[in-house]
């Protein structure tokens, strides 16, 4: 692994400071931010991530935030989901897609206040479309990236963590309910979501003067619990079936495809941005989908670009993420295969930079 | 510094191979894409960039290609400078606004072909925001990325190494001028441009296949000239004042406050994104604009955040690139200062990580 050389354009955070003490080892960059991406090793980082407690930096999830009469109706234009249940108490996952139906990033939406939503960002400058789409059609609404840094507690004992640092109450939230929470005296709002399924919460930090109070309150209350700071963790995220933006699924991909059918909403594509694409799609079926695939043999190298899947010669996919799973004790993997290959059970080979391997078609993710 | 984690997302390039082989170090992420920044040492990068030649793998400026009827109109659309004199022979450095007169992108205009425009970016996303203002006023064009990735030669001996490999014709060009020339059959788009101020040519590589044969050559024919590979260098770049989006500007600034005024055209701003506010930052006089600054004593750490300027203890600007000059045997820096501060020879202070330092505003840059 080479290095990553430190310039103002690659963003610190508001606990750079922590995660420098905690003894970051490698970063990537996300939404021109630093992510961290290993503390220990990746092997360790998610053992501990699947048995105690972590905090993680995940800054980089910017926000996109949309404040006006029109934020509403602007945001259901750019995405098929139907957003009749967006509420201060509830966020919700939206694939926005472009004009052609293509995924332009698979944001989480959360109200924030009156008038005012933050779309929760991967890896892409949605900002530049949601504010050219603003300022062509004349919506009345402000489009700004706020100065608000998504703070991760993730893992089995997230519950345990949280209710000392903001009470009790923080332990019924449901999954993607969300609501505000007291810490020093300020209302921090707070999400049951996270890029884990290990459990956990995200925190909103509003005001990056708020970032370290919070980060070192949340290691003093969690020494018991032997928490440490980690980030999303590349072994878990493939058993989990999260997938990545920019990995597994790009522009050239439609929410369909990448299997994200359940919130593509019939009622929402007479209007929306690739609706029409996406009638087509939904009523001829997908050409392929994401699906889990198991890699035979030993640990696989690193996994930096697209391997192509075959078989009997010919491509018919492409792997996009794969690792090593110690807890599997097999080789854990996302890719996008044809339909007329992708149902479970499947053997398939991918070409990795170590040479052919037999893969599987799995009928689900591990975890 | 730490490591940079692999991943897809994080792209490759058609010459990462090449890169890989000539024992790259340390690399930033541009556009979600690698950007080799260091070989043997910044500094002897640097030194050797100011005497022989490097080949620079700048993939990373993607181009957002915008080709049909309305091509050259929607690309007018966007930039305050007049697109009169673009040409197959000519590629333009294109300041794109928001509509608040914000900076997007600094991007060099290059015409490919026939209602075929590169737009060729710095660092963030501008295909979104070109894609949205395309999909909104219902231009006809197509808009993309396509497969073409510039590959830099870059330094004194840039014209006798080009030569060699295209003909002597390329010898030709002028600063900005383009045209395309032949190797292994195939007519490469040559400009006579770059993110040096050693003199030097991008090539814009169509087709991935054609990357390696082409670095190979380049690496061949330059031996009796000590070919190497390299990268923008954070010393040289700061010397020239070559401004990095991201870094010296952002979308918080205005082209004039990024000292780009003479790529801003009275007769755009009645049409183009955020002439309005242009109109009257003209009127009224700019707040701040870039300055090349030098800071006094040794080296200074390295700038990974906006450090603050103060006059009398009020911040009047701040520093976002610096580092240490060995041919000028001072701090070379960038930064934005305040109106009433920016003359040249006015003395300033700055706080750096490792405290407040002694600085002075320059009548220009250094190279």
């Amino acid at each position: 692994m080479a290095l990553l050389s430190p310039s103002r354009r690659v963003r610190r955070t508001p606990f750079s400071e922590g995660v420098e003490a905690q003894g970051i080892k490698a970063y990537t960059v996300y939404n021109r931010m630093l992510l961290p991406t290993m503390f220990a090793s990746v092997e360790e980082d998610y053992h501990h991530l699947k048995q105690a407690v972590q905090v993680w930096d995940v800054s980089c999830e910017r926000q996109v935030q949309v404040q006006g009469p029109d934020a509403l109706r602007l945001i259901q234009f750019l995405t098929p989901r139907d957003l009749g249940k967006i509420s201060p108490n509830r966020c919700m996952y939206v694939p926005v897609t472009d004009q052609g139906g293509g995924m332009l990033n698979d944001p989480v939406l959360v109200q924030a206040g009156p008038e005012t939503y933050w779309i929760s960002i991967a890896d892409s400058d949605l900002l530049m479309w949601v504010n050219a789409v603003a300022a062509c059609n004349g919506f009345d609404v402000t489009v700004s990236e706020p100065d608000v840094s998504p703070l991760g507690v993730q893992g089995p004992k997230s519950d345990d963590l949280m209710a000392q640092v903001f009470g009790d109450k923080v332990r019924d939230l449901t999954f993607f309910g969300c609501d505000r929470f007291k810490f020093n005296g300020f209302d921090f709002l707070i999400a049951r979501s996270g890029y884990s399924k290990q459990g956990g919460f995200e925190i909103y930090v509003e005001g990056s003067e708020r970032g370290m109070p919070l980060w070192h309150a949340l290691f003093e209350a969690g020494k018991p619990l032997d928490v440490r700071a980690g980030g999303p963790n590349l072994i878990e995220r493939i058993e989990s079936g999260l997938l990545s933006y920019g990995n597994d699924m790009t522009s050239d991909n439609s929410p369909l495809e990448c299997g994200l059918g359940k919130f593509v909403s019939a009622s929402q594509l007479g209007t929306c941005f690739g609706g029409r694409a996406m009638r087509e799609e939904l009523e001829a079926g997908s050409a392929q989908m994401i699906r889990a695939l198991e890699i035979e043999g030993k640990a696989v190298p690193t996994c930096d670009r697209a391997w192509p899947l075959r078989a009997d010669g010919e491509i018919v996919g492409q792997v996009t993420s794969a690792t090593w799973s110690p807890d599997f004790a097999t080789n854990v993997a996302i890719g996008m295969v044809a339909a007329t290959h992708w149902n479970g059970g499947r053997a398939l080979k991918v070409d990795t930079p170590d040479g052919p391997r037999e893969a599987r078609v799995r009928h689900g993710f591990w975890n």
